[in-house]
């Protein structure tokens, strides 16, 4: 399971004023504290106020600052192509794409990116017509994704699909459909591709929303998930992750295993 | 999800003592607060130390004192067969008898008993050669479980398969078999099988056991788990079961959905 952590974003007020006055301390700050609580990815994305034709310089900024102290690498999320070039071109390590969809003019956008750059990409199970509510709808939409990293020589493991959950408040027919989506992606092509989930969505809206977010995170891993974008600082949910991780036998047993999870 | 409270057993202290001088109040304190607590079920267990021949006596002293006061249904959970039969002539409501192996005789002494009170049944994946370590020996005990059912006329939705999670720090492959195994027995009848765990078992003598025994629950949740014997005391358990719940859209989300689910 790798974590995303998806603090260092324009949306939350510290990070928009850090960009906006070049101020590298605070996102220096959470690239550290989301190391040390589990993250092994960091998103970066500048947020929606940086206007369009400044984001690729911003984006590279935040890139750069991000990595400079903190040896993660970035999932580095964007609408705008020219900012996620911007960021791969002075990322160290192996970048992630966040995000194309299955619509083919994106996939040409950013599939080729990905193989470029040796990068991982997120690919969203949805198109111009919306997120689909069926499993089949969402699998058929994750194949074409499928077929354009391979067309472009991105390996299929390179690639993480999003399901795409929707809150649950709202779009409560969704879960086992992406429950269900998370399996067969599985079987789409061999090496397997790898799969991921904004995990804030489920809740979005709701009451509750640590609860529901670490609950449906723990029931997709039993599912299949590889890595979700998520605030690495709710210590509960990051504990479940090691306990399930243990419980999958993908880490081995000690009486200390969520410490030894977040050091790994 | 059913939670079956696991708490009216003779192998806590105070449950052994008021057996021993037959005082009713632990009982009932415990048989409420766990009705309170999420328990749709109560498991009740004379313990280790009564003596076999007083156990038909105890077992029946124990379900009246258990049912006086609370609504509850009880889960009979006794390796004496007559302890269990004396139960079951008492209860009021559908009993639940806790357990038949996959071996021949204990199916021939159990099942018929539930047939004969219409009650449900706990079925465990194993027989006198242990406990299989696969998921596809699991579901082939499991299948003998089912035709020995379905021969004696108990509905096979009255049967609860439990697949027999063991303690991950001994036994930590078996984890994915268990998930799998309860994905697997869904088909083997029509209609379907329930399922059921000891929940505790999965953590037995480890670290950290609530993290790891609510993280278990959750994934096998997501794998179709109907039931758990479980320390319904676990608040934060309980609170992701009816997360989990509204999350595979099993009860309609509201934003009070912890406290609707209490009072199902």
């Amino acid at each position: 399971m790798i974590l995303i952590g998806e603090r260092i974003n324009g949306m939350f007020t510290d990070i928009r004023d850090a960009i906006l006055s070049k101020d590298p301390g605070p996102i220096k700050m959470h690239a550290q504290k989301q190391y040390e609580a589990g993250a092994r990815y960091l998103d970066v994305n500048t947020g929606p106020t940086v206007d369009p034709k400044e984001q690729p310089e911003v984006m590279e900024w935040l890139v750069k600052v991000t990595q400079e102290d903190c040896p993660l690498p970035c999932c580095i999320d964007s609408t705008n192509p020219k900012a996620i070039e911007a960021g791969l071109a002075v990322h160290k390590g192996k970048a992630m794409i966040n995000s194309t969809t299955a619509d083919q003019f994106k996939m040409d956008l950013y599939i080729p990116l990905a193989a470029k750059y040796n990068a991982a990409i997120i690919g969203l199970t949805m198109n111009d017509k919306g997120v689909p509510k069926s499993a089949a709808d969402r699998v058929a939409l994750a194949m074409e994704i499928v077929v354009n990293c391979d067309m472009n020589g991105v390996p299929t493991d390179d690639l993480f699909l999003d399901p795409l959950m929707l809150p649950c408040n709202v779009a409560q027919e969704h879960g086992v459909e992406v429950l269900e989506t998370l399996r067969q992606v599985k079987t789409l092509a061999d090496p397997a591709p790898k799969t991921t989930m904004g995990l804030s969505n489920s809740s979005q809206g709701c009451a509750n929303r640590h609860l529901i977010n670490r609950t449906f995170l723990i029931m997709s891993m039993a599912c299949g998930l590889d890595s979700a974008i998520a605030d690495v600082y709710d210590t509960q949910m990051v504990e479940e992750v090691a306990a399930a991780r243990v419980l999958m036998n993908q880490d081995i047993y000690c009486d200390s295993f969520v410490k030894t999870y977040l050091q790994r």
